[in-house]
């Protein structure tokens, strides 16, 4: 996979992926004494992103475990920083799937800066299905064709 | 500003209240664009300091929660700032038990800047004993015990 | 000061105080293991509120800083916790103004779950006024003005 | 660069690698609410490793801005969770340089718990050298040296 930013993006979407958007303003919190945003605070951000797509696509991130016993565990986490966030930027998120094969996810994300739709960074999470023991588990139909659905629904284009 | 800080501490050293000390060194993560360590992270610290203070009592804070099935809420939080802390800075918090009562446990702190021993700040947190329902409920003998036990050891007594 | 929560809340409104709003969801990375949102992070969510109840007064809390060579210090926080926050709730901060003297700020603050309207916590913060020297300072009256200003505007019925 | 865990390490240990080590808690406040630390604070505990391999190896960290009026920042930073951390137990960080290039630093870092020495998370954080107007700057040779001297120092002799 190559990203070339905002490009890829655009390309992406027109394409195959199906991105969903979520907008808030950095915190003061979040920043460090270089006045910009503390590098591991955008793997929370990926988090919003993360819960944000899997509202969109008609379930809560987190029922699965309750509901199937099932464990969603993160593998692995990634981010590629382009531009540095400030305090009360307003910040777009935006989160797409990247992979879904039968144990494992993959979530793909972009960072942006709302004010001149500047990219700052963009990366991916890796997640695996394991159950309550920690024993890698199929992710279920159900969850797949909601993750896939919206993408199809919206992809089809001769 | 009427304190009764460094003072009380030597009082209380001496007559009733039994301090513990945890010393870490401030994070780069804990910091914001003013070159300090943001506000919010002091009641970080307390936790570690409370944390210790079981430890060192001869019992895990969250053993009560597991074994007991009770769980202790935080009702309060309240921290009094001094003076700044800065990255790097090694820190020390003391902790001591303010008041034990059958359902109301109240911890106090002091935050310390280990290089020049200067006060940078003091707190406290007041503790609610409720069953896993959320009903209030006493503090377990055994516990209670255990955390006044040691101050009382080493007390004078006449 | 003595607050009764959501009736006081009311009744404030309707008096003297100007609360402004704040609507976010409870993050995942705010959350604890006894799966609630963690204590510390209630003063990060006071932050939030306090920048928005400026940038809504016309001024951006920290332009005072780099504008006039002015620090905010927070001298003092505290939060009293009612109810606990869970992860994705929908979490709304009320923010106002408690008091303004020459040299000392207070907001104040209420915590609402939005589904039910349920105060979740409530506190406040002190500001002083200093030069990047430390050196105590008075407020500058155009940042008094627009503090208290919109309260004024909306306030006074017969 | 394929890891195979601690087996890696002590080959890496014994051939090139100069691994400096850290050892802290894990926090209550580094948890979530599935029981384990949240997977961002890594990353903290990532530039917890830098700062003291920089300290083991003579200078601060962000002495380099300071006195040279550079930039470190971070350019990529990437981990793979093997086995979670839960509150409380005993972390240790093991950092080592990964390369030094002109503009560009990378570090490594493996995070095991001290209690069975398990390997629980692998990563690494690429830096690139920039002036304080963003331009690509190369790093100074006081610091390559110091970077790279112990490790040279300790590696084995014919």
């Amino acid at each position: 996979m190559e990203f070339t930013g905002a490009g890829a993006l655009m390309m992406n979407s027109q394409t195959q992926r199906d991105w969903t958007s979520t907008v808030f303003r950095a915190r003061y919190a979040e920043t460090d004494q270089m006045n910009v945003v503390y590098y591991a605070n955008y793997f929370v951000w990926f988090e919003i992103g993360r819960t944000e797509f899997c509202r969109q696509h008609g379930f809560a991130y987190r029922d699965m475990e309750e509901e199937d016993g099932l464990c969603i565990i993160v593998a692995e986490a990634r981010c590629r920083y382009k531009a540095p966030a400030r305090y009360d930027d307003e910040i777009e998120v935006r989160t797409a799937l990247g992979e879904v094969r039968r144990r494992v996810l993959t979530f793909v994300y972009e960072v942006y800066r709302k004010a001149d739709d500047m990219l700052l960074a963009e990366g991916e999470t890796v997640h695996v299905i394991t159950d309550l023991d920690g024993r890698p588990r199929a992710l279920p139909e159900k969850y797949r064709d909601l993750l896939v659905a919206s993408a199809g629904e919206r992809a089809p284009e001769p």
